[in-house]
């Protein structure tokens, strides 16, 4: 039995972040598919809500407890499994490092999450058209920032800071993977597209994909 | 002159989110205000746009170049003026802390903040009513979760997490104002009305406050 137990769902852009993060620390664990749709939402069980009150996804169990919320995730398990490193070895890339997973964080996936498109939809009755825009004036506003901060540096390198993956490079993937998902093609952003795919070509990366996670629908 | 220029804009919460940790760990810093409603908005300003192209406040000027979003700012701070820290010790309340402020700066903050609101209103047409009860289901949805979380240890701190102050008060404060504002009374959360009376009982959480800046209006 794994000491890492992953409570997620395959199509979840926060929950594919910690798969890749724990694919990338070489990190074995249990996959928990949590289905956000089936019945209302299985994140709003019992007996999820007692693991996290939240009833978000992901939820990590680990030897230091329940951990949630990805960004604090991912920042434990840098701290508790350092090798390879996900954020660069200076606090000056380190913060551009975060604050590149920042804008995918809190500016755009915030926005364009189930929950949100739900509310949208349900409560304030939005057609697909005016869904549509919401989501493609939301997702370009925060994916065009990410693509002129890239190009501010002499970005000459492979991933979003430098010669390796980082919280960055983990962030964006599954934002791309979202961003198309809603109708916006990440090859209008070449820096992003060119690093979307340098990340794909490494098998972590692979493996945390959604179409390869045993929830997986086509 | 100081080191560090703080763009920033009085009310905003991510703004003020930053001035706490600046006056915790007794950081001098120069204020700079810009106005995000003024003729369109001054974040969106050529001038601007060259130190943050996401146009979003606040942006720190520092040794380390400009640094933006929030919490890397907070992050950078920690790494690079220890004391005192706004972490806890160990990696297992590091988490905790920060996913209590990942709550917060990943699914409440986006849903009030001036960007969404004013889209809701200018694209969706949506009334006083209908935005009022957006506001009060996210921060409700976001608040409520917080303050389970908080009972969930034995709460017994006077702080979020243990007895100083940690990234989860720097980012409560803001969210309990931002929570008045759009008519939501902290008082309805026991734990979190006690810690918000608990920090603005330090000066640093005083001087931070959105009305104590050059650019409050009444």
């Amino acid at each position: 039995m794994s000491a890492l137990r992953l409570y997620n769902y395959w199509r979840s852009s926060a929950s594919y972040r910690v798969r890749i993060a724990l694919e990338l620390k070489g990190l074995g664990y249990e996959y928990i598919p949590v289905h956000l749709l089936e019945g209302g939402g299985q994140q709003f069980s019992p007996a999820y809500r007692a693991l996290n009150p939240q009833s978000r996804v992901p939820a990590l169990e680990s030897p230091d407890g329940v951990l949630t919320q990805s960004m604090a995730i991912i920042e434990w398990l840098e701290e508790t499994h350092p090798e390879p490193p996900l954020l660069p070895r200076t606090a000056r890339l380190r913060a551009r490092a975060r604050a590149l997973a920042q804008i995918l964080v809190a500016d755009v996936q915030p926005l364009q999450n189930q929950s949100v498109t739900g509310y949208l939809q349900r409560e304030l009755r939005l057609d697909e058209a005016a869904l549509k825009h919401w989501l493609r004036h939301w997702i370009g506003r925060g994916m065009g920032a990410f693509e002129e901060l890239l190009g501010q540096e002499s970005a000459s390198g492979a991933f979003c800071v430098g010669e390796a993956p980082t919280v960055a490079d983990v962030c964006l993937v599954p934002q791309c993977a979202s961003a198309r998902r809603f109708g916006v093609d990440p090859a209008s952003y070449p820096r992003i597209a060119r690093i979307e795919q340098a990340c794909n070509s490494i098998a972590a990366f692979q493996r945390a994909a959604p179409a390869r996670q045993p929830d997986a629908e086509r």
